[in-house]
This record gives structure tokens, C-alpha cells and sequence, in this order.
């Protein structure tokens, strides 16, 4: 409806909002100092870190030393409203009586200021990271350069010079685009073969690649929810909200079991026959907290009452496991390291006794794109039933192409994930030893407890503010009130000065804005985990699994030093992507990289020429 | 759960199961001749036109001349429970008396028979489009080319020079992935500069990016209906999937209202108090059948009964409009085209009026990726509470640089969509001419009516397979029983042979196959809008818009003519995206191209060094 319509109906409750949107407009109370301070420094047209959707008016409202906030757009579309209304009194059709239809505006705004009220509402850092820097980044000014600490590229695979080469070949020789869905003019060599190498990595029958792991998670389980007869779906409750929104959507009956609590599942799936159809969804990783779902005890109960599992490993594939398919491959990591690159299923493994494994291309393998694997006929239903997979473009040849080199060649090398792993260990070992508090888990994510909204979002400012570090801060809704936290998450590329750098600067943000030490929380009797008697968890890969035993640990990097890119996998993943693309040239520059066994943050990409089949 | 537990407790219903499953995989009775023949000419490992999930064994159980089929996979498995279920049958467990659990393996295999006896299964074609000869593309075969008729790579964006060099650029400076979700690391200046354009391209205050754009009417309708107070969500019955399951996720009261049948909405319309909240959701071009949805009446029956217009222009995006915004646009196309490239809004255009409108990245812009515009706060609110948005990871920096490029070269140029239409206008009248059935409509989609599911499948295999052509089939659930048809999208790049060449080989395999001409339905009193007596229907864009009343038109191009590429908006967008990515360093290849104004096909992409910022 037009902006008239909504002025002619809805004057008198317009016109307080309209003053205290003008009001807003001068002064908006969410931007803090760190912020404003930042806003100063930017020297070109786009956003600030304040950044949220976009307006292209902000040159001609711009408020000095306040950057981009939305409530400086609101006051402009407030006056240009009061302007049409004021035109509109004098005209005619004013004058009819009109009746009043439902004030859209006023709705969205009052629904943002709920989120501004409870300090939900985010605003989105512009952060850049650079492939020849990573973990640098760059601001919203090419010259402001930052650490990032909270990425989910979490070995650097988006910079990994296989991955990118094959990136620029098959555009080269693809396109950029898929050009339709899967049945449509979509469906082409380098989706077949990633989802081969993804049931392979799964030791699966069969694999579907989706838009997003959000896309997959949500299209799998509402149609497994909503075609098996009865189904009831069994729901940790920490699971992701892609799941959650899965479940919802199936309209299947949904138990939430306590998190990660086996007699509190256990007592719910024995309140059904065991005739009825009946998923388990949890996760491997959680993200926000850390914690590692018990696969193994889920599969007995699954077994025992007659459930299948749906295991969401999106923050564990190419964490865990010898060839990096996640933490149910991590729990037989002699029988799969044992068993190479064969796909064949391995009986009586706990990744073989999962029925749905999920996982994402867009964290640790560094592009973007959701799968599942599982039995064929499974994987068929889904491909054949889903509509969140059957009525949607297909991903660009370049990210399949490119996902499956990255897959490849972490199937093949054990060091990024090692040295991952291993500066996680460091890093808590060296928290602890300041007494900033960590909750307690055994994967790679390292969330810092803040415990309180305003007290997190102050911190992650002052690090990216004060001291060139980025970490989000991570508030209700993503996390409970009161356990809101910095969620930090090291790569392989960090080295022990950046490390270092942090941990200075984590410790003199803690102190200068006031915020709870471990041992706050402990005379506190804890909290999220923390400061509480036993609070020691076994971290997930042993010193034997990292190579501290036998001295093949990878070792941290330090300031100068490159980026190890191992020889051999690079070279057997490049030669299956040159089967894949045919007689396509490899990339010189990164070749040279590759044989040396180093990345070149200097080395440029220069792809040859384009030799397609005659 | 496991293998082991399905077969003891099911197996007596298993059995028989089984023994049909092996039957099945010695004759695939679904693969046709067609299929067959051009299985038996693969060379190399993927798979071939039948290809469907991936099987990793399919070495091991090939079937000669059949390719894979799904059901030797199926065979394969029947054969290796058996052998399981004798093992088991001796063990000491399966004396035990263990209640039965429901069969999952069952259920999922009834469920594609389900398919198969309909003959709604689909089989995915290998077709790999080639960025140096689209609209060539090359099957499972490296060397078997076939002309590609069906992609909604409507004008070839794909390979488009700025798009190509915009994206190699930016994968060199960003890297492959975003590592992470907006608000977590995973929002960047590309991310932003897109959201601006997008806005600026449909005059809105503000635009939000999506993973695809099923996603984003998923998301925005879901999230929309549930929220506004006791919303109602009026649907033309011929929506796309994705809105329907947006709908159907916001459990609003749904009120379907016949296909652009305004007498019908507004009786709907009329049922409903004027206060309550109300969202009529349409398209503007209907895929399947390529009509066009009367957009400004819908805006009047939504201003008079108080709601607001949600406009899917995913296939109108880069297709229509002096700057290819859509449909919208292209009704005040004067207004429009007098107004240049700002973004301000022109009261009381249709564009103006539509409250919401989505598009993709995916089909005429060449990529990947879906977007809402409207006003910034109902993006503010939808960025804010849409689960679909938050929790996911963004796309790749080099998508959306892409697509901005891809954006900013159509908004300035009109050649690709002009040339398009006049290609779509000249196909549909040789049509006409040899007498074969085109549904009618107004738009650049021309489907083709066979009216039978395996007719419809037998003509695109024959195409196919005899004639090298691929145009896909489109059967029920995406178009109604009876109105099965090849849906035929012309692009500029299709040349004057290639269109002699498809008429000829349509005209053969309706005479072959005994396929109703256009006449017969006309004898037969028509079907879907074919044969009636009344059928003229004015193409949207007109003589003029495309030039050819002041012979500004461009040309069908003619075989070793190549696609040309505009100068002026190719450097026009080339500076945006020099702002963009700061001083990383043009492709001289790619400015070769366009400096000539020509897409030489064999010339190649050659990055230059990255040269970031100090």
C-alpha cells in the first residue's frame, strides 16, 4: 500500500512515533563510543561498522561522528512523511472518511524496538578477510587491518591455494552461475562428484548437497518429519535453529530432551511403541558452548527403541576424524585412519550406525553450501520429496568444484586440524592461567563467559576498538541471559604473536570494564559450566591423535612464517579436480606454492589459458 | 539405526521386498532407450544422463548398456542384507524374541515406487554449460556438445566478462568463502555494496541477501505472517513452491485466489475486515506458463482493502525495465528510463506500490542467490527476526561482487534483454509456422505443450540423444496432468543456425512421436490456453522498447558471431567494483574484450597481481 494510504489512515497514531523517530535521528543511544570513535575514521562510501541494511540516501543525512544508524533513516522517512501529509490535508481525498487498514510501518518499527529495548538488536561489523593476510581482515577502511578471532573458516581453507586454484579453473571454464535447479539445466560434473566425495567421506551409499547447511537441516527433517507415519521427533535442547525450524515446519510431534542427557531421552523415547517412527536430531559440536554430543550412547538408544539418528556435524567436518568427517568418524579414528580412502562403510563404527549425518561447506571447508549423507534410498526420498532442494538453483560449478577440492585434500591431511586443535589447547591453557573464564568443553570453540549483554557487546567493541581484534560478542537470543560470552575460535594460521596480542588485550578489557574472573564465578558457586568444583573435560583429540607422542605435531606459526600447504594432498586432490574439469591448466603461481610446501601470502593467482575438449 | 536391527525385526515383511529389489536391478524398466544409448557412450567415471544420487560402488555392480541406475544400487544392498540377515539368523541374538521397530528402509523405498508409478521420478541430466561456447554445453561426455535450450541463464550473464573478472578478482582478494554468518564474521563491504544496489535497482530504502531466493520468500513470508497480528496471506493458486511453503510455514489463515483472477481476489479480499493485517503474495512472470501477473490492479485491490503486496520477480529480475528490475519497472518503463540510475523512489509508479519485492541472482543475473527490497524497516525487521537469514553462513564475497557486477552491467545496458525478447518473439513464430502448440503468454518464456507425462520425457531424451539439444521436460507436480510440456527459454547468445536447427528437430520428433500439433488441440477445443479461439496476447515489451521502431534493435547473431559486450557498461560497472575491492588489479584479458566490445570466447582470464592495501 502506498505511503499516503498509511498517512490518511493512521494520523493520529503516526504522529507521536514520527516525533520520537526525529528524536532518535539525533541521537541514537545503542551506538557506543567505540562505535562513534570508528565511525570518524571512515574514508569511503560504505558502511561502518554500525553498518545494518542498506541506505542509499545516507550521504544526504548523514550524521557526523554517528555513521550509519538506522534510526537516522527513520527520522528522514518521518520528515518526508510529515511533508506528503501535510500536502495530503489540503488535498481531497483527505477530506473523505476513510477506513483505517493496518499500520505496516508502525508494526516493523515497534518490532525493532522491542529488539532495541532487550538489546537484541544487532548491528553487523564490516569485516573483510583478506586471502593473502587471513586471520587479518580489513574494515570498512582498506586500511584498518584487524585479527579475527570468531571466524568458522576454522582451518583457512577459504585462502587454501587448491581450493582457489580450482575456483578460478572452473569458472574459467563453467561460468559463473549453475543456470537452474538440479532437474533443470542445473545438474552438472562437479555436483555429481562433490556428492561422491561426500558419501565417500561419510563412508555413506549416498550424499544431496543443498544451498545451505540451514536449507539441508530444515528441508530434511520437515519431510522425514511429515511423511513417516506418526513420527516423533526427539530434539536435544541446544540443537541449532535450523533444526528446530525443520522439526516445526514437519509439524510432527517434538520431545525436547535435556542437553546432551541420556536418562532424560531414554525416559522419553520409552513413553512410545517402538513401532513408531521416531527421529533422534543432535549435533556433534554445539557451537555457542563447546560441547560434544554422545553419539555412541544415542545410536544404543536409537537401536533400543527403534529411532533412527540425524546427526548435524556442521561444526565438526573437517575438525575431527582422521580424514576429517566429523566426530562420529574422530570415535574409531584407528579403524578409519586404518581404512584409507575407500568410501565403503565400516560395520559396527559409530559413523556407520548414524543414519543422517548433515555438514556444511561453508566452515571448515572454507566456501559455502549444506549436505546430508546416508543410505541411498534415504538420500533419494529426500532428493525426490524436498522442496527446499528440488525448487531452488543449484550451487555454481566454482563452489561444488572448489568444495569438493577442499574436502579432498583435508581427507588427505591431518596438519591443519592438528595445529587447530592444538592452538585451541594453548590458548585455553593460557586463559586459564589468567583467570579469564572459559566454559568447559572438549571441542575447538573457546567461548570466554561475559554474563551480561551490554557487558559482552562493550567488550567486543573495546577489543575491535582498542586493540585491532575481532570477536563478536554473542547475546540472547543465540545464548541464554546471563551466560552471554565472547565466542573465540583459533585457526591454524594464528601465530604466537597474534595469540599473545589477545590474550593482553582480553585480559586489559576484563579489567578495565569490570568484567567477572574464573574465580568471580566460582565464589559465585559458577555459572554456564564455569567456576564449578569439577569442571575438567577430556579435549576430544588425545596427544597421541595430535602427534605429541611421536613428534609429527604441527608447530604454531610464528610472525613471518607461511602457511604449511602439504605436497601430497595438494597434488591428489589436484588430480582429481583435473579429471573432474578435463584438460583445464593448473595455475603456475600455485603450483609453485604447493611444491614448496608453503603458502605465499605474496604469490598471485594466474590461471593459463582455457583448454576445453576439441 | 543399525542394518543388523532392521533385518531382525522386520523380517518378514522384508523379504518380498527383497526379492523385488534384485529383480528391479537386472531391468530398470524407467530407463529408456534413449538413456540406454547414450549410457553405453560414456567414457569416464561420473555418471551419465540417468545419473541420480551418488553410488560409490557403481564400479562394482555396473550393469553394461544400463548406466546407473538407482536400482542396481538397491540390488546391491538387498544382496548384501541377505547375506547379513543368514549371518544374524545363526547368531545367538536373533533367537531372541526383540519387538519389531518400524521399518525405515521400507517406508523410503515405497516412497520412490510411489514415484516411479506415477512417472514423477526425475532423472538428472549431466549437462556441463561451457562458458567460452554457452549456450553449448558438454553432457557426461567432455565430448559430446549439445545446444542448451532450457537455462535460466536467461542472457548469459554467466559468462560475462565483468562478472567472470569481477569474481576471479575477488576471490583472489577475499578468498573462497565468507566464514561465517552476518552477524558473526561473515558480513563484509561486498555484502553491503550488493544490498545498496539491489535497493537502489528497485527504488526501495533497503534490500536484504539471502542464500537463494527460495530462501528469502521462505523467510520473509514465513516470518511476516507469523508475526503481524492475526495476518492473512491471500496466494494466486499459481505460486511457486517456495512461497506456498513460506505460507504455509507462518500458519497465517491461507486464502487461495484464482490464477490473475482479480474479480476473484477481491471477493476474497472482501471477506476480511479493512484493519486486519493482509499480504497478497504473487509473481509478476510465472515460470511454467509464462504469463504475467496484473501487478498494478493488485495494488489497487490492496490499497482499497487495507494490504500489502509481496511481488516474486525472480524470473522478471535482469529481464525487464530500462535497468532490468522487473516487470514493476518495465510498466512505467519512460519514467524510469528518464530517471537514470538513482535510486530515489518515483511516486506513484507500480514499482513504488509494491510494498515487497523479491529476485534472484541465480537466473538472469547469471549466479547464485535471492534478495527482498523494500522499505528499510520491514528489511530491518526481516533481517532481524528471520531465522533463515540469521542463522546461516553469507555468501562467498566473490557471489555477491558478482552479482553486483552482474546488477550494474544490466542496469546500464539493454542490449542482452532487448535481443533476448526479439529471440523469444522470432522462435514463437516459427513455431506458430510449422504448427506447433506454444502455451500463450506475454512473457520470454515459451512452453512448448506436449500433454502427457511420457511423451513430454520421450521428446526432450529424443532431443537429446538424436539431435543434440537439450530442452528438459517439465511433468506433474510442477505443471497440472495433462499440460505436460518442453519449456524453451531463448538467451541473446543462441544464433540463427542453432535456431533453424532447433525448429527442425522439434518438427521431426513431433511427427516421430506423434505429438499433438497445435491444430489438433484446436480440434479438440484447447488446452491450457492452446487451441482456443482467442488466444493473441500482447508481448510485454513492445516495438518500440525494443528498438525497433528507431532500428536501434540488435541483431540475432549468426554461427562465429560473437556475443557482444557493451563498452560503456562494462567500464561503468567495472568502476563500482574498483571501488569495491580497493586497487586489486583488472584482468588485461578481460579488458581486451570488453574495450572491443566483443566476447571472444577463446580468449582467457588472466588475473594480475593482487596488490592490496599498505
Amino acid at each position: 500500500m502506498s505511503t499516503l494510504r498509511t498517512l490518511a489512515t493512521s494520523t493520529s497514531s503516526r504522529l507521536p512515533s514520527l516525533s520520537r523517530l526525529t528524536e532518535k535521528a539525533t541521537a541514537c543511544p545503542v551506538m557506543g563510543p567505540a562505535l562513534a570513535f570508528r565511525s570518524s575514521q571512515i574514508a569511503h562510501s560504505t558502511r561502518n561498522y554500525a553498518s545494518v541494511a542498506p541506505n542509499h540516501h545516507q550521504d544526504t543525512f548523514s550524521i557526523p561522528h554517528q555513521g550509519v544508524c538506522p534510526h537516522a533513516k527513520a527520522g528522514q522517512e518521518a520528515a518526508s512523511k510529515a511533508e506528503a501529509l501535510a500536502q495530503l490535508v489540503q488535498s481531497n481525498r483527505a477530506v473523505k472518511p476513510i477506513k483505517p487498514s493496518y499500520d505496516y510501518e508502525a508494526f516493523y518499527d515497534a518490532e525493532l524496538d522491542k529488539k532495541h529495548k532487550d538489546k537484541s538488536y544487532r548491528y553487523f561489523n564490516n569485516i573483510n578477510r583478506l586471502a593473502a593476510k587471513f586471520p587479518v581482515a580489513h574494515t570498512s577502511n582498506f586500511k584498518d587491518e584487524v585479527d579475527v578471532w570468531c571466524s568458522n573458516d576454522y582451518l583457512g581453507m577459504s585462502k587454501n591455494p587448491v581450493v582457489l586454484d580450482t575456483m578460478h579453473r572452473t569458472l574459467n571454464k563453467y561460468g559463473a552461475g549453475a543456470g537452474g535447479t538440479r532437474n533443470i539445466a542445473g545438474n552438472g560434473a562437479t555436483h555429481l562428484a562433490l556428492e561422491e566425495e561426500l558419501a565417500s567421506l561419510h563412508r555413506k551409499t549416498g550424499a544431496l548437497v543443498f544451498s545451505s547447511c540451514y536449507v539441508a537441516n530444515d528441508a530434511t527433517l520437515s519431510t522425514l518429519g511429515s511423511k513417516l507415519p506418526g513420527c516423533v521427533i526427539f530434539s536435544d535442547n541446544m540443537n541449532h535453529a535450523s533444526m528446530i525450524q525443520g522439526i516445526r515446519n514437519s509439524r510432527a510431534p517434538k520431545v525436547i530432551f535435556k542437553h546432551n542427557d541420556m536418562k532424560d531421552l531414554e525416559a522419553k523415547l520409552k513413553q512410545y511403541p517402538k513401532e513408531t517412527p521416531k527421529i533422534i536430531a543432535f549435533e556433534s559440536v554445539y557451537s555457542m558452548c563447546g560441547s560434544i554430543g554422545p553419539i555412541a550412547e544415542i545410536c544404543d538408544l536409537a537401536e533400543e527403541y527403534g529411532a533412527i539418528t540425524f546427526l548435524d556435524e556442521v561444526h565438526a567436518v573437517g575438525m575431527y576424524g582422521p580424514r576429517g568427517a566429523g566426530v562420529a568418524e574422530h570415535l574409531d579414528f584407528e579403524a578409519h585412519l586404518r581404512a584409507g580412502q575407500s568410501g565403503e562403510p565400516i560395520k559396527g563404527t559409530v559413523m556407520d550406525r548414524v543414519d543422517i549425518i548433515t555438514g556444511t561447506l561453508g566452515k571448515a571447508y572454507g566456501i559455502v553450501g549444506g549436505y546430508i549423507a546416508g543410505s541411498s534410498n534415504l538420500v533419494d526420498m529426500v532428493r525426490s520429496y524436498a522442496p527446499g532442494f528440488i525448487f531452488t538453483t543449484s550451487l555454481p560449478p566454482a563452489i561444488a568444484a572448489g568444495a569438493q577440492a577442499s574436502i579432498a585434500y583435508q581427507k588427505r591431511y591431518m596438519g591443519d586440524r592438528r595445529l587447530q586443535h592444538l592452538n585451541t589447547r594453548e590458548l585455553k591453557r593460557q586463559l586459564e592461567a589468567i583467570d579469564i573464564p572459559v566454559v568447559p568443553g572438549p571441542s575447538h570453540i573457546v567461548p570466554v563467559l561475559v554474563g551480561d549483554a551490554a557487558l559482552a557487546k562493550a567488550a567486543s567493541d573495546s577489543l575491535l576498538t582498542d586493540h585491532g581484534i575481532y570477536v563478536q560478542s554473542i547475546n540472547y537470543p543465540t545464548v541464554a541471559v546471563g551466560e552471554e560470552r565472547l565466542r573465540i575460535t583459533p585457526t591454524p594460521g594464528h601465530t604466537t604473536e597474534q595469540l599473545t596480542h589477545l590474550l593482553g588485550a582480553v585480559d586489559e578489557v576484563f579489567t578495565r570494564l569490570g568484567i567477572r574472573r574464573k574465580s568471580d564465578w566460582a565464589q559465585l558457586g559458577g555459572r554456564a559450566g564455569v567456576g564449578i568444583a569439577d569442571e575438567s573435560v577430556q579435549p576430544m583429540w588425545t596427544d597421541e591423535q595430535l602427534g605429541l607422542q611421536d613428534n609429527t605435531a604441527p608447530v604454531t606459526l610464528s610472525k613471518g612464517a607461511k602457511s604449511v600447504v602439504d605436497v601430497k594432498a595438494s597434488k591428489q586432490a589436484q588430480d582429481l579436480i583435473d579429471k573432474l574439469l578435463g584438460n583445464s591448466v593448473r595455475s603456475n603461481a600455485h603450483l609453485g606454492q604447493i611444491s614448496t610446501g608453503l603458502f605465499n601470502p605474496t604469490a598471485v593467482h594466474v590461471p593459463k589459458a582455457v583448454v576445453t575438449a576439441a
